[in-house]
């Protein structure tokens, strides 16, 4: 009979996997995982709802390592609770090509990380998401399918970066009390003792925020599992300040930032091992050790069990099951057509955001997953709608977030709601402010989630408000980030078809980058086919042989067509290419492409943003119609003559070309 | 003789410039400027350090307008105080074209603006950088020069935004006792009432961080003078939360956010005019108010005086002037010099963030008012220098600040140390985090500020951190960004000259993007010149005549030499191109780009970052190797192999085109 593993073998199963795994890579952050081991054992061991045979059942309460660069931690416990995907070989070849345990843990990589982190705040945002989600899930369909916690494990970085306190300020607001963040509080940083930075008094900080906090010593197996058991009680989400030493039992290096971010070295790791009592050699684990620990990732098996009983009694199970899978309701579709239909029949005049209103008024009445809100700017955005009635503190039936003046805290959020599953999140905010929610929307690329971004006053068309609201590099910095589709719609038509092919677009986040200013609609002849989704087409093709060919997207397609005119009164034979999606025509056939392009024709581009980038379409021939710099504070019609963003510069740069 | 005029009219005269201007703008915020009239009369009329006549003084006390769409509250305040710039044809022509009083307060236009705001949360923290510079300032000069206070006027969406938390943290670490905020706590917000999203405890909250806070009734003019005089005298800094009525005096719709984004309407505004007894016309001051005003502006001329006395007297005058002035000390072009023609000879193999390091221990030495920093990073980014000592809470005479885990602080910061005057600030991070501290870089960009960024760990070349980690679209956006100069050096000498550029970019920030990895110097012969500079320059010309065009970057210009060997082993003449900055490139006479572009050649540009936006240099021949989507964790030659950027694929891509 083996012997009973105790908590501290356990815990130095973590430890001397991670010190070993990042000796081998030659890289990698030992620190954290020896730091946190005992906090992490005391959570894996005793509360977290999971079971390892089905890392994403719905109803499993959400991990998540926000101190991404500790992953040989995250990887390491998924070893020994034995996740399928996180074998010995993982292990040992961490931070190699062609495996799963990457330097910082992915989503869509290995089964146990929830989220993708390493930039630090983004983590403990999502899970302010995945905690907003189980309460919005378990208002819609009860506590008996849904009814998990969250919890995070979060470094002194996290904690100082800004994101951190919107995230912080948002579960305190909303009262997320199954929302429990364990600090990992070792009062060292990069640049070494914490006191060269910070001065904080977090649990203060966080009690101003409405959380319930608290203070243990992180190596107290007991005293973490004691506060995780209050925590657990409390109204409010908790802090749990869990002091700890970084790179605990490194025998010269424990309590300082030398642990942080390196291998420790033959010589510190056996010293490690001799003072931890840990005589098995790299990668072993004694086999009643990993034993405990396989028991403790079979624990949740029966829960589960009970749980699939439950959701197969549900009524709304199907509902359930849809929403979480991302499949869209079967009537979606007609919304689509029957919108698109309307309008290009009434053709009216509104600004592109005006018509994601009015798309987003018919889609949030078909798909109930849908999820809106803003960062404070609900009536500029315009993107609330009847079926979308606001989230509160104390009621959770509610479709509509009021994010507050927290662009990236809306979009981390965001990513943790779609994360979560069940919900299809979009929010607004202007433009411009896409520069604030930056490392968030790159999260939801990366992580292939479906989160659509509503960016309102989208050029210098803005007006007023001038240079610091006026977009000019935006738009190329979103194009240049991979997995992002980025529309940007000239009409109603358009619009609607831009929301469709985002819906579509399962593995990644879309963008919407709508006009503040009225618009003329411009496709009225109904298609059931969605040219959006083609990333460009002819909208108006030349009259005679095609000589000139003129690109433009948004706010700009109808100033195209009046350059249209204006070169067909030269005699000139232009075409109107509205190109609202340049990545959806990337993918295109070649022959589709060079057809829309017109190759040979002289082809002008024209955007009322930065130029950067246009190259690609125009050729070497062309010419580019847009901003050099940043724009002015005046009415937008004067912005656009002063800017030279015209109908007769448009032309007038074809002429001088052919 | 005239009446005095009472602390209302002078306030009410604020109101009403700010109703009138926005009505006839049709166009504006018309709530704060209302809402915040009195706090500002008692600051300007009482307490703040100024002179309207000499706008630009030194040692002026700092006011920022944090809450920015409030721009009329400035405006109104710098015509009534005569500043010079700011007659009353200017408030007439409030967001008009061609005036100088923009949407939102831009520095340069007016003088009164010691910052751009609007972007919520970028003031609060470039006044921090104020203060800071006060502080650092006054342990060289003493208190005789150097002895002024910050004020902030922030509303509650500067609060929430993120941060705020750093800007907060940061002061209250350093103890910044002469940073004094003043918030505007009328609860609304742009979706109404700040209950829907926000619940902080916000005194407690910035006590936590170690500051002084009390509340006061924002219309009660003695009650805001009592706070303002203890807070001068807190060892800390100050927040004043001072409760007020947003759109104060308007009938129907103060306390409502309808005031906040949207002129008021003229019956609105003749209703304020009953109410608040203020007869007169729209952009009529009384004179007595008018003359109450100009004595406030005036107030500061004797003190302005004395100080130009004790100026006079100091030993450092000269330094304190040229420091003050951004000219650079005499000596530092021998530096650059001497340090070219050393590593030219040396040859060393280094990561270009040790030719950074090296680069910074020369000019540190040289440029006394160069202050470094990280964003804890210190030993990553090697930013630290033998000539920059720490700042710490009880020592402001160093030279190197521990920004913390704040990325986007850092750069507000920094550009708050940069508007003061008197320093060059520089900070690192890693350059993938430059998401982080996007919306501050644009500052620094708009505001024609020499913030130097120094960006480490440049491309997939950091290797095993990964995806997370490594920059695909950044150099991309940065690029896109205007007035930003962009360096990718590829050896200590590139690296140096660029830094030479930088230090000489005195009207805007320069970025330096810097490998992880070692490469080897290629500019071994040396120049006086700086071919950096130039922007693009033939580093390696083809033997006999060019047929391939091979451009690249930083790392990837070594990989672009070995790519000439290789083509010349196929007899193919290929020159390399070194590009480290486009922008100083585009700038160069045609001739000389075409000449170094080879035109007629084929082009084919290398760069271990997305491809985005190369297709200006290449052309429609031309071929880019780069990136196409998100990196991956493993060691970086495993990386560079992965994804095909090699000199093999450079060289096989130009024969494909020849």
């Amino acid at each position: 009979m083996t012997a009973q593993a105790t908590h501290a073998e356990m815990a130095n199963a973590i430890r001397f996997l991670s010190m070993d795994a990042i000796e081998k890579a030659k890289s990698g952050h030992p620190g954290m995982p020896m730091g946190m081991a005992d906090v992490a054992t005391v959570l894996f061991s005793r509360f977290l709802k999971f079971d390892a045979k089905a890392p994403k059942w719905a109803d499993r309460d959400r991990f998540v390592l926000s101190a991404g660069h500790g992953s040989m931690l995250l990887y390491s416990l998924g070893y020994l609770a034995g996740f399928e995907d996180l074998d010995i070989e993982q292990i040992k070849n961490f931070r190699q090509m062609g495996y799963r345990t990457a330097g910082h843990p992915e989503f869509g990589h290995v089964a146990i990380a929830d989220t993708t982190t390493g930039p630090l705040g983004q983590g403990i945002t999502n899970a302010v998401g995945f905690a907003l989600a189980e309460k919005m899930q378990a208002a819609r369909y009860g506590k008996e399918v849904v009814d998990h916690y969250t919890y995070v494990i979060a470094g002194d970085g996290c904690l100082m970066e800004g994101i951190s306190q919107e995230a912080i300020s948002m579960a305190g607001h909303w009262g997320l009390e199954k929302l429990i963040v364990l600090w990992d509080d070792n009062h060292i940083c990069i640049d070494g003792d914490t006191a060269v930075s910070v001065s904080d008094d977090q649990l203060a900080r966080f009690q101003a925020s409405n959380w319930n906090v608290c203070r243990v010593d992180g190596h107290d197996a007991e005293a973490v599992a004691a506060a995780i058991t209050a925590a657990r009680k409390s109204p409010r989400p908790s802090l749990i300040a869990c002091k700890t030493v970084i790179g605990y039992g490194a025998p010269t290096k424990a309590g300082s930032e030398k642990t942080h971010g390196a291998p420790l070295g033959a010589e510190e790791i056996a010293g490690a091992r001799a003072k931890l009592n840990w005589p098995h050699a790299p990668f072993e684990i004694p086999a009643h050790v990993l034993n405990a620990w396989r028991e403790a990732g079979s624990r949740g098996g029966a829960e589960r069990a009970a749980w699939q009983s439950r959701l197969a009694a549900h009524p709304a199970k199907a509902e359930f099951e849809r929403t979480n899978a991302g499949k869209l309701p079967e009537s979606w579709k007609q919304t689509v057509s029957d919108f698109k239909k309307k309008v290009a029949a009434e053709a009216p005049k509104w600004a592109t955001r005006k018509s994601s209103q009015e798309v987003l008024e018919a889609l949030t009445a078909a798909i109930p997953e849908m999820i809106g809100g803003s960062a404070d700017l609900t009536h500029s955005n315009l993107t609330i709608t009847k079926s979308t009635k606001s989230v509160t503190p104390s009621d959770f039936s509610g479709r509509y977030i009021h994010y507050g003046v927290r662009e990236h805290g809306m979009a981390a959020v965001m990513n943790g709601l779609a994360l979560h599953g069940g919900f299809i999140p979009y929010g607004g905010t202007f433009l411009i402010f896409a520069n604030y929610l930056w490392p968030a929307l790159r999260m939801s690329a990366m992580m292939d989630q479906r989160v659509i971004y509503v960016l309102t006053h989208d050029s210098i068309g803005l007006g007023e408000d001038g240079p610091t609201h006026q977009p000019i590099e935006t738009v190329a910095a979103l194009r240049a980030t991979p997995n992002v589709l980025v529309f940007r719609p000239c009409d109603p038509v358009e619009t609607m078809e831009a929301y469709e092919a985002a819906l579509e677009n399962t593995t990644g986040p879309s963008v919407m980058a709508l006009s503040r200013q009225n618009l003329p609609t411009l496709r009225t002849s109904h298609t059931e086919d969605n040219l959006t989704a083609r990333g460009a087409y002819v909208l108006a093709e030349a009259k005679g042989k095609r000589q000139v060919t003129l690109l433009a997207t948004g706010s700009e397609v109808s100033l195209a067509m009046d350059a249209q005119k204006l070169l067909a009164d030269k005699g000139i034979n232009a075409a109107v290419i509205s190109m609202p999606c340049w990545e959806l025509f990337e993918r295109q056939p070649k022959e589709y492409r060079a057809a829309v392009l017109g190759e040979g024709t002289v082809r002008v581009a024209v955007e009322a943003l930065g130029i950067f980038g246009w190259e690609r379409w125009v050729g070497d021939n062309g010419a580019i119609i847009g901003m050099t710099g940043f724009g002015a504070s005046a009415p937008a019609e004067k912005l656009y003559e002063h800017f030279g963003i015209t109908a007769s510069a448009v032309a007038d740069a074809a002429m001088a070309r052919l």
